[in-house]
Order: structure tokens, then C-alpha cells, then sequence
């Protein structure tokens, strides 16, 4: 199997990275010139029509795209520890958490890199208004996660999941676009200092 | 087991109902108000602290939301036929066009709804350019997925799926909204045709 991904801060190639670190397995990872848009040549949408990374090949060539569809199919392969639940209950716990991550927080953090971000101004046509009003909803989102985080340790309940790699790549990406975590925010916080001492943070 | 969730033209609960229509599965479904706010309200958010429908409560009381756990939890009890695929390669597969349904036309339809339309004008701060704008992305999505349907009937390939679910609520509630499908969008229209004649569809 091989990775087409990009190095960091490109959020949703991370989330792989830190999902195989969690599991102790290694796949080799191209880098796609997202600068170059090399995502975006036919080439590489013959394996992703879609345009974007991260992209999982297998040995028989077939491929997946979306980081939860390819980190899904590798907990089939390397099923220790689980990281989308242990029965089909969690399992519908963790893909209700990280919908919430995607839909809640994500969402806002892409409206505003995509509409209010110097650097997306070059490529895009912005609704600035409507993007720095994501600053809002972002810090809205992020109180919302809080909440939810004073009664456990993480995203899903007691256990490290793929609802937190999500979590995780979502509020470094955030950061590093200007978006930061509320002061007030304390039990988000303290989750954020949980999760980024694992070593598969370094991801 | 029980449902919360809304009549038509609500896409979410609708997924639910579709889904349990293609199981031959019964549950029964209390509406809440959405006009009242009732999904808003404290009481409310103790089963979903989101404040969103459809939610699934369970016998012994826990609780679901998020249509796609909802309906990944309700395939584990009734698996026949698999709408989650029937191995891990096509239950990824399956979550990688779920996804794609959602992340490519799922978002500008409802980014129109929030920001372009009269109904939610009285609600909410909209954002009215940038709610048009979603117009010609709901357009360009649907394009995409028209190339994607020319050569298969349908989204995840030769079988009915979630995915199809997923991207049946979609077009049909962006028809209601006032963003229709494309003339030009044949196998899409095909493809709407296919689902829309299955039983399930009048859900």
C-alpha cells in the first residue's frame, strides 16, 4: 500500500499519519504539490476524481479517498488498539463524534481559511464578511467541545478514538490559521494537552 | 427503540425513514417542533446536546444522533439487505462517497439554505452574497456527480447504498429549496429517477 498526502500543517493527511502512529504501522506517504496543484492535474484525478489528498492505494490498485473512509478500512487491517469502537454501539458513538468534529468545527474552520485567509485570497474568489464571521462560529464550535469535555477525558468518552485525531488535526489547523482555542476554554484545553503529548501528536 | 425526528421536507430524519423503508423495519417516530424550537430546548439537548434531529433512543435509554450512525448502528441489528457494504474495502468505499455527498453538495445546498433563503432570513444573520454563490457550487457539485453516474446506476457503484440515501435527501430537499438539478445533468436525473421509483423513496 502507499499514502499520496502533503506534509503539515495540511490537516486532513495528518489525521492518517497520526491514525497509523496510534497503530504502530508504517505506509510509505507520497507528498503531492498541492502548491503546484498537482491534486488537481488528471493524473491524479484518476485516483481521487475528487482532486484532493489524502489518497490510499492498495497493492491491486484500487483506492480510497476521505481520511475517515481510508483510516476505517485500516482498522480493519490493524484492528489493535480500536480506534472506531470495540461494538456496534460505540461504533455509532464514534461516528456521531466525529461528525460532530467535522459538521460543528470543522466547517467554520474551513469557511474561514477559505473565505477570509490571505492565503486561499490568491486562488479563490472570498465572501470576506461571511468568512471572518466564521472567527465567531469557530469560537462558538470550540466552547460547544468544551462543554462536552468537562465530564471526560475524550472526544468519545474515557477511550482515544478517531473522534479525537479528527478533533486534534481540526484545532492545530485552526491555530496555525489564526484561529485560536478560547482562554475560557479550559477543559478544551486541557484535552488539546492530553491528546498532543502522545507521541503520534508529532505526527 | 424510538426516534425524534420531523415530516418532510426535513432531509435528516427522512434518511432515517428510508434507510428503515429498505430494511422492511418499523419504529415508531415522535415529531418534534422545529417550528417551536422544541429541538432547542433543554430537555431536548439531554438526548442531543447538538439540538439537532433525527435522534435514536434505545430501550435502555442511551441515546444516537447523526443520520449515518444512526443508520450504521440500525445495520448492525438488521443487516439484510447491506446498505454499508459487505466488506471493510466496500464499507469504505461506501463512507468515501457518504462523504463526498456531504462535503461536496451536501454543504453549498445548506450553506444556501442558512444564507440565501427567505425561511431562514427571518432566523438567522445570513450572509446573502455569499448564500447566492452556493447556487453555481450546488450546480458544480451536481455536475460532478453526474460524470461520476455515467458509468454506473448507482453512487458507490452497482448496488443501492447509504450513500444513495444520502444524496437522494439531498437533491430532493435542494429542489424544494429552489436549486434543481442541471438540464444538462442526465445520468444524474437517471440516477434521481432510479431511486426515487424504489418503494423506500416515498419515506
Amino acid at each position: 500500500m502507499k499514502l499520496y498526502g502533503a506534509p503539515n500543517p495540511a490537516p486532513n493527511p495528518r489525521r492518517v499519519r497520526i491514525f497509523l502512529a496510534e497503530k504502530g504501522v508504517s505506509i510509505p506517504e507520497t507528498f503531492v504539490d498541492m502548491r503546484k496543484r498537482e491534486h488537481k492535474a488528471p493524473e491524479f484525478r484518476e485516483k481521487n476524481p475528487a482532486g484532493q489528498i489524502p489518497v490510499l492505494e492498495l497493492d491491486d490498485g484500487r483506492v480510497l479517498s476521505e481520511t475517515v473512509a481510508i483510516c476505517r478500512y485500516l482498522e480493519s487491517l490493524y484492528p489493535a488498539p480500536p480506534l472506531f469502537g470495540r461494538d456496534a454501539f460505540e461504533r455509532a458513538e464514534i461516528e456521531m463524534w466525529i461528525r460532530r468534529v467535522e459538521l460543528v468545527m470543522m466547517v467554520p474552520v474551513g469557511m474561514f481559511w477559505r473565505h477570509a485567509h490571505p492565503y486561499t485570497a490568491a486562488l479563490l474568489t472570498q465572501y470576506k464578511d461571511f468568512g471572518e464571521s466564521n472567527r465567531e462560529r469557530t469560537v462558538e464550535a470550540m466552547t460547544w467541545f468544551d462543554r462536552q469535555l468537562r465530564d471526560r477525558p475524550f472526544i468519545a468518552g474515557e477511550t482515544y478514538t478517531m473522534a479525537d485525531i479528527c478533533a486534534l488535526t481540526t484545532v492545530d489547523f485552526a491555530a496555525f490559521i489564526g484561529l485560536p482555542m478560547p482562554e475560557e476554554a479550559e477543559a478544551l484545553r486541557a484535552w488539546r494537552a492530553r491528546v498532543s503529548a502522545r507521541p503520534s501528536a508529532a505526527a
